[in-house]
């Protein structure tokens, strides 16, 4: 059981902050991520690409912008569940609030900040027969620990980034990783690309391409996979694991069935505090909306700063609160 | 005549961004700042302070932040009248305004976006008989341009850094420097107090300590002051220049009798797109005011980037909005 002042569900630039900004306000963090990292769409979707409207950096890539969010929140010691989805939230008799995740952490807090973007990102799985029984037992769609994976024998599937890079990360981990691709060129970037055929070439890997799944077998765990290849050669690869890294795409999910009013697929807040129905609970950056929202990463900054006021009274009822520039202070005074 | 699309009066860190926010959808700025350089408080009052709280910056000082947002808008190319106050704000007939300045520059623009901070920056004044008379004819509150003084007599007169920092820097472009101040001791940074008295000490400044200017004379032209000094030591100073440099404070000022609806010395706003009660006039950062408001800098950037969404309309009325990332366009298409 984790015990904090304020869980943030979504570890994006906007939860992130909110570490900060809450920190100022003495409030300590917990922040949970469906993803195995931080950072939201910008490390997810496009940490390579330069934002030129975060202001103050006339150019800053994604990720290194994630990297300076982090930083700037140590001072106030978040922590972190990552690669698990926040599924349920609950009232307790004391005013706060029981979150529980899909693999059943619990996490105990005073104030519940939504900064959950587009949604959890779920992975985009394969049609395959009697996949779902297999999940957790030799399935994954996604890497959390690359360790799982030592001296165990893979099949990873795909054609972008995500299976190029842990198919060349995990080449000198596992036994042995056979990568299996529908096409005869990959989506990820050129030198990646290049590095797994030189492993293929090199005998450290099996590649297969023009190639698809065709069916998953085991007695309780996963123990093979079938793969139709060209000429509809069909092949069993006996495996302890199948990565399918087919993508993940944002899904609201149980949020939706925590009691909040929505319009359409985002969280109704007010522009004072950017609170949703509920009392305690807040819903900031991309997920939120009302009128003139504008889903930018910088207006999700200034909603954590005006959020954190209000959510300051739930954590210290007793406690008045003093506005302090930080230049007058510091970070490390609060 | 200056003609824009929209007329920024205060080219603090909120006036800037605006350039930026408004070049994205294709709208030109000219910036009015009653300072003669850009960077609002972080410039005049705490330059080399460290910033903690702008989203991705653990720490910037707040120089370093003004330039920053100087390079960001450069693609979209602001023109700038810097050393004049926006005295006047009149309505034209094609729905536009008008506005004009302490010194009758005249801005046609379709958009007002008044981002003046506290007010307008303005000198604090020594209280001498028919000083008034001599302002624009000898005594000037502030360097505009070091070259009006080349080869001139001056009497500059305050003990903080910007009287210790234009004596330094005057010393070698004036005929004759004489500062003059009330202490034994400057309120300045160490290394300028040691430089001024090193000037003295080599004859190149003469240096009135424990000194009260007195009187101010001339005919239609300053040309000399009255200093009282230790034991009474009365001195009369022939000069060309009396520049009291007693430090600034902001005031509301003229914007006060422009119509707007002010709740203390701030304009109200609405938080869909912060306009005012006149149609065309938006109000951002400090000199705003709405529930929940945050005198933030991060929290102008934020305004700023709503309200140019309403802007457009005014700017581009036939033209439909079509809200695009940065990433996916960068600056240079825009
Ligand atoms: C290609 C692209 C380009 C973009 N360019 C720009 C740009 O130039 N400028 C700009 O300002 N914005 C840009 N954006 C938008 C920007 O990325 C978003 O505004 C920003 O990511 C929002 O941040 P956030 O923290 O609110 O949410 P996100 O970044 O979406 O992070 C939310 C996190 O919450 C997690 N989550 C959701 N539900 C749960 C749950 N139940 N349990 C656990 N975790 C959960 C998700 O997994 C996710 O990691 C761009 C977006 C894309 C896709
Ligand atoms: C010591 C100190 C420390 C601070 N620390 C922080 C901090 O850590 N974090 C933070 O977010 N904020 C901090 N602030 C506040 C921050 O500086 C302000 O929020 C910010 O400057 C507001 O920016 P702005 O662009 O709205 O206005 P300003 O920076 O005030 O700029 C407004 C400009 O408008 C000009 N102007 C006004 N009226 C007219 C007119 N009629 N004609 C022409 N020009 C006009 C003024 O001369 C001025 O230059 C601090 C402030 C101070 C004084």
């Amino acid at each position: 059981m984790v015990t904090t002042d304020i869980c943030i569900i979504g570890a994006g630039p906007v939860g992130l902050f909110t570490v900060f900004e809450a920190g100022l306000l003495k409030m300590r963090c917990h922040l949970v991520d469906a993803l195995p990292q931080i950072g939201g769409q910008l490390s997810e979707i496009y940490p390579k690409k330069p934002i030129y409207d975060i202001p103050g950096f006339p150019s800053v890539n994604a990720q290194e912008l994630v990297d300076n969010l982090k930083l700037q929140a140590e001072p106030f010691k978040p922590t972190f569940t990552l690669g698990e989805r926040v599924n349920s939230m609950t009232r307790l008799d004391d005013g706060g609030f029981l979150l529980t995740t899909s693999d059943n952490t619990s996490i105990q807090c005073k104030v519940v900040v939504i900064a959950a973007g587009l949604g959890s990102f779920e992975p985009r799985k394969p049609e395959l027969a009697n996949l779902e029984h297999f999940e957790g037992k030799g399935v994954a769609y996604m890497v959390k620990d690359p360790e799982t994976f030592r001296n165990k024998k893979l099949v990873i599937a795909g054609g972008g980034d995500s299976a190029l890079d842990w198919t060349i990360h995990l080449a000198s981990i596992a036994e042995r990783v056979t990568l299996v691709h529908r096409n005869e060129s990959f989506r990820g970037a050129p030198d990646s690309t290049e590095k797994v055929f030189d492993l293929a070439r090199e005998g450290r890997i099996d590649l297969l391409l023009s190639a698809n799944l065709q069916a998953v077998h085991g007695n309780g765990k996963l123990n093979a996979v079938t793969v139709a290849g060209k000429e509809n050669v069909v092949r069993n690869i006996e495996t302890d694991y199948l990565i399918p890294l087919f993508g993940l795409s944002p899904k609201l999910g149980p949020i939706a069935e925590w009691g909040l009013n929505l319009d359409k697929s985002a969280i109704e807040v007010n522009t004072f505090d950017y609170s949703t129905n509920v009392p305690g609970v807040f819903a900031i950056g991309d997920i939120n909306t009302y009128p003139g929202k504008l889903k930018l990463i910088l207006c999700g900054f200034h909603e954590a700063a005006l959020m954190a006021q209000s959510a300051f009274r739930f954590v210290h009822p007793n406690q008045k609160l003093s506005f302090k520039y930080t230049t007058v202070n510091g970070v490390n005074t609060f």
